[in-house]
């Protein structure tokens, strides 16, 4: 094992330092993601939601980004076009580009030329306020340019980084090069000041690693993808400067106090590690790198094991938004940033393409439905920047926030949903969500059309049509969600209580298939025809999750879930409370769907001891009453109150007008 | 009134730009303060605290400054009398400045050699790291001197300011000029940059105002409070610079929003509000300037009448450790910086000197007993940085901190508690807090012996003995607390509930004695003789106080208070719970000195509703049950759990197992 590794870092070195990289070993990638262009989603739950994105967030985005915020004038006033001064925070040019992104997505899945003259407009405005050199970032030219890459906390690079993400996404969407080559400029620039020999540079705030591999995958030019490996390779060394804020905070904040390869254990601010293991992982799948991917696992195994929610939400701690102590996750101060549940998508893809294992798209699935979506209102135009698992009704859906990141983010990860449902490799495909959409895909001659009809989350059948244009012999993988077989998430932070084995069953044009187990794939190897549909069926039963003790935060309390969604009570439902209820052990559950309710949901309900106030407010009683939860994505949608996800199931302590 | 403030102006534009300052007006002030090296305080509550600060509380601000962090190391290597690198945050100079600072005070107050060698080994390495422009800061010298003074949220001032306290402090204790010829460079220094036609300069964290009044009235030296007068006026009109990280933060962060004399409210930064306008009345004393005195008077409405603590702490939120909106007064999230009470003391101080009002006093007295001392253990080695006014047990009190302002501060207050015992001017003595104490004063051309004898806070008899060497006339102006005439507070924002007219008595020589009112003090105009004696005798009932119905955090609410002290619920008196206590509104209270209890303090009990769980733990049930509450400032003293300021009159909501 060790040889191999030892034999594969030599392979890379030579490859990196000679400036080419070529496939001759076996890549790690097990499989590439059917890319969301060629995803056509028609599915109930998700359609409306891109749908809303399209014409509600992304309007919304736009209003602030241009009207109601400076970001736009920043970059007027930048090219010498407008008079003024910078306003804003220095990071703020990165909500332009991630609004561009999204953008980029929707008129992709559904052109808008309306949409795509607004984003020729900025894109116009971003390109004259780009200095000669290919420097580009409107607070320091206006600030002053003796400044710029002196303070590696200035987010210059993540800035350049979801530039270049932009770039990418709206070149592929329109054909258009402007922003590409503008964003190429910038890279040669960012080039040209740092990599060996030159000087040193970690990024501050992760992103411009894993948008380098976007470049160069676009580009075909191996010099970005050897400067993102050059970027993970500099962390933990000691050579971060400027910080002039930051410097009392512990390297670990930006995860620069190790080198990437040795990193144990996740640390610091959840976003930044997020996109900096994405990188990681995507740079290691070009330089088959596998002392990445074996960090990359490590800290994946931190992660589930002792620092994440039952929300897929990460980053306990508002302090540093991200990371406390193992197993710090308290309910009602959890921070759970909308942007760390994306980048918990974005980094899960990545491992499952790297490892073929269904556990990640497990945990992806579990971040994108709960943690994630959470964060988008069902209007579409408000949002959570934090995503706590308990409210006393302090929270409230916002319109925009100071500091941007979220809306945006939720938004881009909407619009590209269909990334995340089918892979393929040369002799399979991959089923990993359970989508309502078509797909097709080239298996040697044959082209496959999928299609995937289901009324996922609420209901656990499946169909999936498989249409080669010839007979063809390939397997085709559908995940087994580690939830519909006895385990809510991968590792031991939680786990199902009073679990009995379910049936889950997969048939063939109406008879059960034959099928083998791997990774979490039932892979089911046919000769496919015109016609042919595979019926997966997953139970959807209302489970009890408690997690393990040394969480203390939810000690002696339960969980609902439901298929892959995590359930709430909200005090809207409830008589206006939710943080006076029990969940016995013995509780029994009943489930429906309730099509007005909350754009429609599965309600599920139970009876339970609830504690009563008396009428004159001197006393309290314990009564029997019913109970209704739902999911959490859809909380606070309906005004400000309390919500509970854990509930206990015995009564330890009271407390009086919290 | 407009004419006469015009008048005041001009002449300060004209002494001011004259370089000269004059008593030629009538001061503003009424009367100044018997510094606290003429005070012996025997005190039985507050003799034990001054001396576990001279041998437990320097002790650990040794240890810490010296030993466990690099503090004093940061000089050595500065100096270059050992190698390294700077470690810590850029304002860790200051803790060891401040840690002087206390030390100065405490042996001048009881001469301890081994201390004051510590001291002048300390000063040794502080004079040695001075660069010989006058220039010292151990984060620059060892960083790159060519940052210096360019980003005015770095602290080089706050630090400066902190040096001549220091300075000041320990010149006055020993006579020693080392460190004041070291501050003297420094404040040479900053004055060869900064002022009129020469660089703007707004303070990053206010301080160097208040220190520089220090310097001047030390050293005559009438630059050093033209200096800290343009100080203040340089603030609000834009001037600042650098603030690197900080950009982002509304200026009102730092109070730089509008000129100090235009304030109307208090924003941001509680404990840079605090040093800013204690400095602002400190220049105003001498410079006789109404605009400012005004500008105090305003704000203090501000704080008083809408973003005050019952327990005189100030600033609620953690995020800017400051204030948010008026009103915003959450008791469990109270951040309450110990940092800021010992500023409110400062500042009310100041206001009462100049206005001769008693109610700056009631506030001093507030905050000193509760908000402050809560700071302090009473093992007198772990410290609280905020100050909560209600705990679900996750509140601890620490050893030190990363950010190590509150130990020293709390040290140095204690220290020099002498301070705010007694006032006098020409013709007249005050008395403002009643502490077993001795001091002397010249009226005319006696000499008057004054001591006070009494167990306060837990007894409101205070006897007052007057010994002058010969037989004088004069008036002894003896402070009525609000809280003993009905107002626990100046302003609106708390009041007693079910108060009764209490009886306060005064006597001469065990006779009534006729007395005046005025600004809050009983005024006893008396020709003086050896072995006079004033009784004061204050009602010590306790009082049931509720909040104005616009201070969400209190509806429904009452908390206690006795003579000065607010109390608590804590967990540990009342069978490990303290949020499942009612206080109904016919609740009545006994008290009793408990002398084995925390050191000694009154508690107070009363008959009230407590929600109690079942043993299977599925249901709650309401029973009467004495409760026991102590004074605030003793809480977590045994540990940490439950504690509660504002107790419920009526049951709203319950949550469970919190």
């Amino acid at each position: 094992m060790k040889n191999k590794i030892y034999y594969r870092l030599i392979i890379s070195v030579i490859l990196l330092s000679s400036g080419h990289f070529s496939y001759a070993q076996v890549p790690l990638r097990q499989f590439e993601p059917i890319g969301f262009a060629q995803v056509q989603i028609d599915d109930s739950f998700w359609k409306p939601k891109i749908d809303k994105v399209a014409t509600v967030t992304l309007q919304a985005c736009i209003n602030y980004t241009e009207y109601k915020t400076p970001r736009i004038r920043n970059f007027e006033i930048a090219a010498g076009k407008r008079k003024g001064k910078f306003e804003g925070i220095f990071y703020d040019d990165s909500d332009v580009y991630k609004a561009l992104e999204a953008i980029s997505y929707s008129i992709k899945n559904h052109h808008d030329s309306l949409l795509e003259q607004k984003a020729d407009e900025w894109i116009d405005k971003i390109a004259a306020a780009q200095l000669k050199d290919g420097y580009i970032n409107t607070y320091f030219t206006l600030n002053g340019l003796d400044k710029r890459w002196t303070d590696m906390s200035m987010h210059e690079d993540y800035n350049g980084g979801h530039l270049i993400e932009a770039a990418v996404a709206y070149y592929n969407a329109t054909g258009k090069r402007k922003l590409l080559d503008v964003t190429i400029r910038f890279a040669d620039h960012f080039d040209s000041l740092f990599g060996p020999g030159k000087r040193h540079w970690v990024t501050g705030h992760e992103e411009l690693e894993l948008a380098l591999v976007k470049l160069y995958k676009t580009t075909n030019d191996s010099r970005y993808l050897k400067l993102a490996n050059w970027l993970l390779e500099e962390r933990g060394h000691g050579y971060a400067y400027g910080y002039t804020w930051t410097d009392w905070k512990d390297t670990a904040y930006a995860q620069d106090k190790t080198p990437v390869r040795d990193t144990k254990e996740i640390t610091g601010h959840a976003v930044r590690a997020m996109y900096l293991y994405t990188g990681a992982a995507d740079v290691a799948s070009f330089t088959n790198d596998d002392g990445y991917v074996n960090a990359m696992k490590t800290v994946w195994d931190d992660v589930v094991n002792r620092n994440m929610y039952l929300t897929g939400g990460i980053g306990s701690s508002g302090n540093n938004e991200g990371f406390s102590v193992d197993y710090d996750l308290p309910n009602e101060q959890a921070y759970c940033e909308t942007c760390a549940s994306v980048g918990m998508v974005l980094w899960n893809q990545r491992m499952n393409l790297l490892t073929g294992e269904s556990k990640y798209i497990d945990v992806l699935e579990r971040s994108l439905y709960n943690g994630a979506l959470d964060g988008l209102s069902l209007s579409g135009d408000h949002f959570f920047y934090g995503n706590p698992l308990a409210s006393t009704g302090k929270n409230a859906r916002r319109e925009w926030f100071g500091t941007a990141c979220c809306p945006a983010n939720i938004a881009r990860l909407v619009a590209s949903l269909g990334n995340y449902i089918y892979a393929k490799n040369d002799t399979a495909i991959w089923v990993n969500l359970f989508v309502g959409s078509k797909t097709s895909a080239k298996i040697g001659r044959s082209t496959i059309n999928v299609e995937q009809q289901t009324n996922y989350p609420w209901d656990g059948n499946i169909k999936i049509h498989m249409d080669p244009d010839k007979k063809t012999k390939f397997a085709l993988h559908v995940r087994i969600p580690g939830w519909a077989s006895g385990k809510p998430v991968p590792g031991d932070l939680y786990h199902f209580i009073n679990y009995s084995d379910k049936k889950i069953s997969l048939y063939i044009n109406g008879k059960e298939a034959p099928y083998t187990n791997d990774k979490g794939y039932a892979i089911i190897n046919h000769e496919w025809k015109k016609g042919d549909i595979v019926e997966l069926n997953l139970p959807m039963d209302v489970e009890k999750i408690a997690a393990k003790e040394t969480v203390t935060a939810d000690s002696g309390r339960i969980a609902l879930q439901r298929g892959p969604l995590v359930y709430c009570v909200e005090g809207v439902d409830n008589n206006g409370h939710a943080l006076n209820i029990l969940l016995p052990d013995n509780a029994t559950f009943t489930s429906s769907f309730e099509k007005d309710l909350l754009n429609g949901v599965t309600v599920i309900k139970t009876e339970a001891p609830v504690i009563t106030v008396s009428n004159d407010g001197l006393s309290v009683t314990t009564t029997n009453k019913t109970i209704t939860a739902i999911p959490y994505y859809a909380w606070c949608n309906r005004g400000s109150n309390d919500m509970e996800v854990w509930l206990p199931t015995k009564i330890k302590n009271v407390r009086l007008n919290y």
